[in-house]
């Protein structure tokens, strides 16, 4: 395999914490968001785990996480109602106590005063953390993120509220995160091809996927294999030297778009877009 | 925990194969609605896992699954491209030898014959299956699904185009699923509370968590904890009985109801759905 999904800067999981996401009640968005963010910033996402508001369940799944990956990001299960115990899970994972934050209570607190609330021990349980964890504040909610450095490795828990867990992320995680290792450059061109069957432009794939380490490239098949054959062929690729992965993309682009024209040329209708 | 999140029917792990989720340039609504058909269905979803194209990490992928779940139902890298490697990985997870299955075979020949194309190695290659499976007819696209029994376990795998593999699994795939074990019944209800923040809700959710062992209650914010909050109380759970997931849904969703009214008279506006 091309080493595009390798990375610069290292690999990550993504945890997502949450029964709805189980049952099909939600879509996992979140997921897919952080997956792109990730994946622009220089990062090899190389598993998304969803698991059910169960302590011990996701306790195992942040030592899966930390045991593979240098970055871990979750979402979900930091709010006040019970079953929210992704901070208890991951102070089990990492072998820590979990124990109020005295700056994340001052951020809950805050946020509740500001409207005469009292606090609670529902709300309190938002500033719990693992020690020596760093509260990221929640512009738009109440329940801070959680950072953890551990060796080397980062882990960082964001609410599952989408709007709260793009904006601590933006704000707080992803200059962090940018900050680390090499400069990363991304780039990435789509070829479309309508007529020619995938399984006639496989051989292509396989071909392109040899051309470049820094490039990968992948079918989607959009329209019908047999009767109305539409594919997006997806290429893309990093690197951290500006300019290169611009370039090595375009040069596999282009000879995917020029090799499909040229190997059909009365079927193929190509597009390098 | 209720048992509502356990099952009459068994658990469930969904397997979700594609370098494309892991960039974030698909959002993974297969997952979502495998998710909802095997809840429905009465089976538990315990995880849900995306991993690469890589054949060494889907088989370990299914190894865990098939460790813990009785039901592993897989999508994504059927087709003719050569990073579609899910067949190889079922085997080596298996111990099974992949060889050409002679009926899949037939029915890859037919699609392609119908239009005049003969057959070639990228096509043959999605006939190729762990020995002793048994093929699904694709009813939309050309690759067959894959469906192993092992021991008491089912592994299916399904192509990664949403509408094969929704057409595979309610075709194939749910009659068999619904017919083992016990009839299941499942219900839910909406409280939908406004006015109310998440964590004074907090303890009345978790009064309810204990009203009954078929029930399972959690709150979803929908507006702005401290400012504006909205909340949406989901109850659902599932019975082998006729009659008897409804009646306790409906019985928890009413207390919950009623609770936040009597404990916020002035404040909450509540909304039973």
């Amino acid at each position: 395999m091309p080493l595009a999904f390798q990375s610069v800067k290292g690999s990550a999981w993504i945890l997502s914490v949450g029964n709805e996401l189980l049952i099909g009640r939600v879509v996992n968005t979140n997921a897919a968001w952080l997956a792109q963010r990730l994946t622009l910033l220089g990062y090899a996402v190389r598993r998304i785990v969803v698991v059910p508001d169960v302590e011990e369940e996701i306790a195992g799944a942040f030592r899966d996480a930390l045991g593979s990956a240098d970055v871990v990001v979750s979402t979900g299960g930091l709010g006040p109602t019970p079953d929210d115990v992704t901070n208890f899970a991951l102070a089990k994972a990492l072998g820590r106590p979990a124990e109020v934050n005295a700056e994340a209570l001052r951020m809950v607190e805050e946020k509740y005063a500001r409207r005469g609330y009292p606090m609670t021990p529902e709300r309190e349980k938002m500033a719990v953390m693992p020690r020596g964890a760093r509260p990221l504040p929640n512009p738009v909610g109440t329940a801070p993120g959680i950072l953890v450095e551990e060796g080397s490795k980062i882990v960082v828990c964001l609410p599952g509220v989408p709007s709260e867990m793009e904006a601590i992320f933006l704000e707080h995680v992803e200059p962090l995160l940018r900050s680390r290792g090499p400069p990363h450059f991304y780039a990435e061109r789509v070829v479309r091809v309508k007529g020619v069957p995938e399984s006639d432009v496989a051989p292509v794939v396989k071909k392109a996927l040899k051309l470049s380490e820094l490039v990968y490239v992948k079918s989607h098949p959009r329209g019908f294999e047999v009767d109305a054959p539409v594919l997006e062929i997806h290429v893309y690729g990093g690197s951290e030297k500006p300019g290169e992965a611009e370039s090595e993309v375009e040069r596999v682009a282009a000879f995917v778009a020029e090799e499909i024209r040229r190997s059909f040329p009365e079927k193929a209708q190509v597009e390098l877009r």
